[in-house]
């Protein structure tokens, strides 16, 4: 047995039936010339469950009996019951994307099992366009989207010609490559309830911290563009308690195509995609006759200009506002664009454990979304978290077939409906949109409205002009 | 919103992430002449889309919010939301029945969502044999497993010829047929931990019913051959908790060969079921080197002769001595019958509410499988529930394909790891067996087991010799 910290067991304290808490990924590859989706996916089956050792990850379960060692020690299961963990499927006809984007609904809303490893490979056939789509699931107490994703990299080659494709539970991964440097080593979430349950003077800090800290940072900065935390955010539809059912949508859009627009606007990337998001919210809420007077708000980790220490420090959490009330879609990329600079430079000018210690505050309503009742009766930080994990931008291979998409799957609770998580991969923006199915209907529509919203920026006028 | 009785609360209450409570169907139809199982696919599918009006079963879900309301209280939706209720699917290459069984394996440890219609239909693929699945899943508070066999019959006809099929929750099957006379309502478990529940004076009269009713009762039977109320079953395998993963296995007999070894013997059809799964469990456990010493038992529903009043009344349940400690399957099989005959000959020396309280004596610890430990400290009254489930005899169609095969996939719960239920219909014995995945290893080759004792018993000279 192995002893498991707070800062894992916390997410399977705060699980319930309506509040999974896995991450997931769909990847899409594209087979190597002369090969159907059939044979990739037979051979990426013959090559996963042959695997010799296997990466105590993968083996890794809460341990027995579960009302008290599940929730304070691990065990390692001796073996992988592929038949369990490895999953094979064919889409019903026509096999179109919303096929499978269905597929990956109905099953992210399904508990992973305590009593066995706690992760799951769906090998996904039968898309009309040929392509093989793979969605997995791992607990997020064992590991979290970043390292989910580094864990999918490690598999795959920028070398096409290289055939030395495995599963990712393969022992022989982790000495075949070596790991990469400066990549965080834990999400936001996660580092921040770490912090806070590790740390605990820093508590104090983070009550004083606020006022003091932006009015040090802020200089020459307004103080309206400044989301400070714990403000309260406007109630909408995405927070809201939730039932289990998800429905899961996503498309890539050409990075090259954002970074256009932000190029001339003057913008970051990471604006382009808050103002995305925001002119799609707009829409999606408008259409519900549901859209708030005021301005909803996203919390956004922040990677900071690191020195490479490596020890995953470097990453914070900002809230910013989206200007969803601002009908002229120049002045909303305008503020949009104020308050996200705002934030970094606060946030720049904070240090160590201040810096931390904000995220934390940032983050801090999460941590009570569990609680019955908490949903509904207390403020809501801020709406709704939008993150963006870049990866590696040059074309990437498993055994020669063509990683083609990687949308992530992330997790929808208790007054945080709707998640929008986008990874940067192979020169796209691939977004994945995850919200509570019966509470959200028509979630889908999103994508439309991300197309929409990106029209707009591309044909309004320069908003320095 | 409407009142729910306890009998049906119990069932959300009883759940939990590891012990989800719906029970469900596998049926499998042959497509007519000339139609292959895409095109009946096809054609379900657009029937079961096009019903016009939704019987309220189908819109039926737990009041909001869940933490209250959800415990007392229906509501019913206004419509069904396809997309999530009506899945389908196609099995992977080979697509034998192995692949369809561990589907539903899969498919049977997620909890369904109550912020919904508790229920869910998988429209099945892929199988080599051409023939088309349906997996079946519904909430036991919604309905038990004799109910959804009566929805399913509904939608089907002993008429090849007939072309009216439309799906399970359309309101014009309600109209079209009359309900069949004299079916119970309600399965065994429901009636008595009803009848615990509703008729609190009753409790007084099992605790001193047992002693009494045996002695009134079972003159003429060696007390030996009758297992009394609350006697503790041995630990075995199939008593401990379980997690939450599942493994189906499913298999049919033809009625006529039970039947004839059944003459052959001079013992009842459910005699040999009973012996079959004996021989089976004895084989099982000796595998794994945990055959107790002493003879396991199994809970077994019985209908008494009734006169038809068709309120349900007339079904009790059992306790029967498996003898699973008997080596020599003649004296197996003579213990058997001796143990079953007198369980109904007490039986049948009640009467009314007398029967129903030897039943709910039998049934009383599945009440407490929810209690956190009472698994591990208390002991067994029984060591597994085997049912058996008579429906028609006659071929059935659904638009013409035949129904070929109807398989209850059961409830498995912390300390009643496995399950056995049998349907006869259409001329084959129907064994679902379902069982937790991660505590019954390799439940699958229960199946062969299941055969081999078949043969055991129609090579053995007649027990009555």
């Amino acid at each position: 047995m192995q002893y498991m910290p707070v800062t894992q067991s916390m997410f399977l304290f705060a699980e319930n039936r309506d509040q999974p808490m896995h991450v997931g990924g769909l990847q899409l590859f594209v087979p190597r010339e002369g090969q159907t989706a059939e044979e990739l996916a037979e051979e990426v089956h013959r090559r996963f469950l042959g695997a010799d050792e296997v990466q105590r990850l993968f083996l890794k379960r809460p341990a027995s009996p579960a009302s008290i060692a599940g929730y304070t020690a691990w065990q390692h299961d001796d073996e992988i019951d592929f038949d369990y963990h490895v999953r094979r499927i064919i889409l019903p006809r026509p096999g179109e994307i919303k096929d499978l984007l269905r597929y990956v609904s109905l099953n992210h809303g399904a508990l992973l099992d305590r009593s066995r490893p706690m992760w799951e490979v769906h090998l996904i056939e039968g898309l009309a366009d040929g392509r093989l789509a793979m969605y997995t699931k791992i607990h997020h107490s064992l590991a979290d989207g970043v390292t989910a994703l580094r864990i999918l990299q490690r598999t795959l080659s920028t070398d096409p010609d290289d055939r030395s494709g495995t599963a990712f539970w393969d022992q022989e991964l982790l000495n075949r490559r070596p790991a990469r440097a400066a990549a965080p080593e834990k999400s936001l979430f996660r580092k921040f309830t770490g912090a806070i349950g590790d740390t605990l003077s820093m508590i104090d800090e983070v009550a004083g911290l606020v006022p003091a800290a932006a009015k040090v940072a802020v200089a020459g900065i307004s103080d309206s563009d400044f989301v400070a935390p714990l403000q309260a955010a406007p109630k909408t539809p995405l927070n809201v308690p939730i039932g289990s059912a998800r429905r899961f949508a996503a498309q890539d859009w050409p990075t090259e195509r954002l970074r256009a627009v932000a190029r001339k606007h003057g913008a970051t990337f990471n604006d382009i995609l808050l103002a995305m998001c925001s002119g799609a919210l707009r829409r999606y809420l408008l259409d519900q006759d549901a859209l708030p007077d005021r301005s909803m708000t996203t919390m956004l980790p922040v990677s900071l200009h690191s020195d490479g220490d490596g020890d995953g420090n470097a990453v914070t959490a900002v809230i910013v506002r989206l200007a969803t009330d601002v009908e002229d879609p120049t002045s909303r990329l305008r503020q949009i664009r104020a308050s996200s600079s705002s934030a970094k430079h606060v946030v720049r000018g904070l240090h160590g454990v201040q810096s931390l210690a904000l995220g934390a505050a940032n983050v801090w309503p999460l941590a009570f979304a569990p609680v019955p009742g908490f949903v509904d009766l207390t403020p809501r930080g801020f709406n709704l978290i939008v993150s963006s994990v870049p990866g590696p931008e040059e074309p990437l291979y498993w055994n020669g077939a063509r990683l083609d998409g990687l949308y992530p799957v992330s997790i929808a609770m208790d007054g945080q409906a709707m998640n929008i998580t986008v990874t940067t991969v192979g020169g796209k923006a691939n977004f994945g949109v995850i919200g509570a199915r019966t509470q959200l209907p028509k979630l889908q529509r999103i994508l439309d409205h991300l197309e929409a919203a990106l029209v707009e920026l591309e044909r309004i006028d320069p908003i320095d002009d």
